[in-house]
C-alpha cells in the first residue's frame, strides 16, 4: 500500500461517522479487503431479504486513490464491553500498522442536542502537535466537551502508543437520528484533508437506506428479543 | 455413523424448536449419546417429582434412519452471554464435524404477534445456494427479517466457516406462548428434508406437558430467586 | 481426617443453612481450618466495631466427632456470577476431596411464602439410590420443585461427577426473613444422620444475632453504595 | 525511595479521597511517576478544551519529604467489576512493594446522609496492632459501620497479604456532593501522620474545580451517552 491512511467509521452518534465510510466507499468505489467477527458482538446473526443470513461484522475496504491509499473500517456494531473494546482495537491495530498505517482518523458525531443547518466538523487529536494539521482544513478545536464513547475514542489513544497520528472528527449533530447532512461535512473536509473528489449528492438517499435498513434490523431484533423475554428476568429460554 | 445431519432444537421464541425436535426424538426413539453442560449455563440446578436433582443441561440424541442418521441437539437453556455463545457453538460443532455431518438444521420460531392459523415454515440459509434445496419442500425464504438470536443463528453461521451446508427453519408463532401449532409445521416439513415418518398426533400433548414443566421450573425457579433478591439490587446473599 | 462429610452451610433463602451450619459450628466447637477468598465476590471489605476490616469470605471448620469428622463451609456471600460459582465449586471440591470426603450435605431453604410453625426438612438427592439414606432420618423427598440456586446445588451436582454421595437439605422456610425456626429443624435432623448431640436451645438467640449482622452490614454497605451512585447509571466514581 | 509511605486517592463517596490527594500532591508539588490505565476502565476517552483527547487513568505521583517519601495514587475513575478491582489492586501493590512500601493509607468518604460542620476524620486497620499507630493522630476507630467498596478497602485487604501495614481513612460526609470540608479534615489528619505541613486554604476552591471538572465530564459523556442508547436495550449502536 502508498502510505495509507486509516478512516473509521462505526456506528455511534448520529450514525454521523459510518454514513460519511459508507459514502465514501462506495462513491470510490472501494474493496473488500478484510473482515472482522468478534464473539464480543451480539449474539445475533442478520436475516437477509434474499433468504440468507449473515453474521454481525466489521469491515475494511481499500480506495487506491492518487496521492496515498486510504483503507476505511465500517461496521454493523460495535463491542459492548470495555475489555472487548480494548482487545478489538489492538487487533485493529495489529492490522493496519503492517501495513504501512501511519495516519487515523476517526469519524463520528458529536450531540448537542438541537438541529443544526450547518454542521460543522469539531475535533480532537491525540496530542497538541496534531492539532494545526487538521485546523488548516477547516476541521475545528477546542469545543468539543465530555468523552468520546467506543472506538472512535480508544483507536486514537491506543494508536498513540504505537507512535501514530490520529485525530477523531466529529460532526455536529442533534443526536437522536441519522444525521446525513453531518455526514456530509465531514466528507467534504475528508475530500481536503485526503485529496479526495467525493461528491456528496448521493449521500442522503444513501443515508435515508442506510437507515432504514439500520432501523429496520434493530426494530425486528427487539422484536424477536421481546418474544424471548417477555418481561421476566429469569428465562431459561434465550 | 450415515451420513449425519444436525438438528438444533434449543429454547427459543414460543419454544417451536425445542417442541419439534423433542416430538421427534419420542417418535423416532431418539437415543441419547452425549450431554453437554456450561459454566455458562444459570448456576441453578432443578429438583425432580423424583427427589434428586439434576444439572442444566443440552442433550444430543441419535435417530436412526434409513436414510441417513439424524443428529439432534435439544436442551434446557442457552447460553447468556456472547462470548459464552460463541464457545458452545465452537463446541458443538466440534463434536458433530468428526462424526461426518456436513448438513446442519436448526429449529426456531418466528415472532409475528399474531395468532396464525397455518403457520407456515420460514427459512434463512448460510448461502444463497442452499435456498432451492430447502424451498422445494415448502421452505419459504425472503420473508423474514431482523435477527435470529442464538444457537439458531450461530451454529448456522459458524458451520459456515467449516464448510458445511447450513439452514435455520422458523414456524411463524405468536411469540407470547409455546406453540405445538407451528412445532407441528416444522415437524411436517422436516419429514419431506429428512425422509422421515413421524406422526405429529401427539404434538399438541407433548407440548402441552412439555410448556408446562418448563413454566413449572422457571416459575419456581423465579420464586425462589425473588426470596433470595427481595428487590434488592445488593445482597450478599445470592 | 476420619471418614469426613463436608456440610456447606452459604448464605441463602431464609438464611437458613447459614444459621444451622454456624450454630453447629458453635455448639460442637468447630475449629477454623481454611479461608476461601475469591476476585468474583463483591468488591467490598466490612468494618468491624474494633476499627479493623476484613474481606468476604468462606470459612471451613472442622468438628471433631466421634463417629466421623465434620468439615463445614459458611460465608458471608455467594459468587454472583455462573461462571464464578462453577469455579469455586470446583475449588472446594478439589480441597475437600483429597481429605478424604465421600459424603456432602448442603443446607439452604425452600421458600413457601408461608408462615410454617413446625417447617419440615425437605431433600434433593443426586442420585435415587442416596434417597433412601437420608428418607430413614425423616428427610422429605419429592415434594420440591423448581431450582436450586447457587452452592446448594451445584456443590452436590459437581461432587456427582467425581462418584461422591450428595445431598441437598432445604428447611421449610417464609423466604422474606431469616428463619431460626428452620434452621432448628436442619440441625435435629443433622444431629440423627451425623451421630451428633447439638442442642437447639440458642439458636433462635444466634440466629437474632447473625441476622442483625447481616442486616446490619447489607444495609449499610447500601448507603455506602447509594452515596456512590445517587442513581445515575454512568459515573466515574465508583 | 525512602522508607515510602503509599497515599490512594481514588473517586469515591463525596470525592473526598481523591481531592485530598490531589491537594497535596499540588501544594506539596509532586512529580508524575508512573500511569496506570486498564481495559476494564470505561471504553471513553476525555475530550480537554486544547483539542486533544486522553484516555480514562491512574496516576501515581512522589511527594519528597524531609522524613519519607510519599507515593500518591489518584484518578479519574475505579474498574467497575469485582475481578477487574482485584487484578487492578494486585497490579498496585506489585507496583510498589519493590519500591519498599511497607504502609499504605488509603483515604475516602464516609457517607452520612447528614451535613457535618466539622468533618471526624474515620478509620479502619487491616489489624488491631495498627489501630493505636492512627489513633493518636486523632482518627476515630471503631464508629464505622457496613462496608468500603472499591480500592480504599481493597488495597489494605490485599497488603496485608503481603505484611503490610495498611488503613483506610475516611472524612465524615453527607454523600451527596463533593466536600472539601471533609478533605480538609484528611489533609490535617495526614499532615500530622507525614510529617507534612500542607496548607488548606486553596483546598476550597481546587474542590470547586475538581468537582466542576468531574461533574463537566460526567454530565456531558452521559449527555453522549444518552445520544447512543435512546432509552433502548438493544441497539446495535454504541
Amino acid at each position: 500500500m502508498k502510505n495509507p491512511v486509516f478512516i473509521c467509521g462505526l456506528p455511534g452518534i448520529g450514525l454521523v461517522g459510518k454514513l460519511a465510510a459508507e459514502h465514501i466507499i462506495k462513491e470510490a468505489k472501494g474493496a473488500l479487503v478484510a473482515v472482522l467477527y468478534s464473539p464480543s458482538f451480539p449474539h445475533h446473526v442478520i436475516m437477509r431479504k434474499n433468504g440468507t443470513m449473515r453474521m454481525l461484522k466489521n469491515k475494511f475496504f481499500l480506495v487506491r486513490n492518487n496521492g496515498r491509499d486510504i483503507l476505511i473500517l465500517v461496521g454493523d456494531v460495535q463491542a459492548m464491553t470495555p475489555e472487548a473494546q480494548y482487545e478489538i482495537t489492538g487487533k485493529i491495530l495489529d492490522y493496519i500498522q503492517p501495513k504501512g498505517c501511519r495516519e487515523i482518523i476517526t469519524l463520528g458525531g458529536y450531540g448537542t442536542g438541537k438541529i443544526i443547518p450547518a454542521p460543522r466538523v469539531l475535533g480532537s487529536a491525540i496530542s497538541k502537535k496534531f492539532v494545526a494539521c487538521y485546523k488548516k482544513y477547516g476541521v475545528i478545536f477546542g469545543e468539543t466537551k465530555g468523552a468520546i464513547i467506543g472506538a472512535a475514542g480508544l483507536i486514537p489513544m491506543l494508536a498513540r502508543l504505537r507512535g501514530m497520528k490520529a485525530v477523531c472528527l466529529m460532526g455536529e449533530t442533534h443526536g437522536a437520528y441519522a444525521d446525513p447532512k453531518s455526514a456530509q461535512s465531514i466528507v467534504l473536509i475528508l475530500n481536503k484533508i485526503l485529496g479526495l473528489n467525493v461528491g456528496i449528492g448521493k449521500l442522503e438517499e444513501r443515508a435515508k437506506a442506510s437507515e432504514r435498513f439500520m432501523k429496520n434490523i434493530e426494530d425486528e431484533a427487539k422484536k424477536q428479543m421481546n418474544y424471548l423475554s417477555k418481561g421476566d428476568d429469569l428465562s431459561y429460554i434465550r
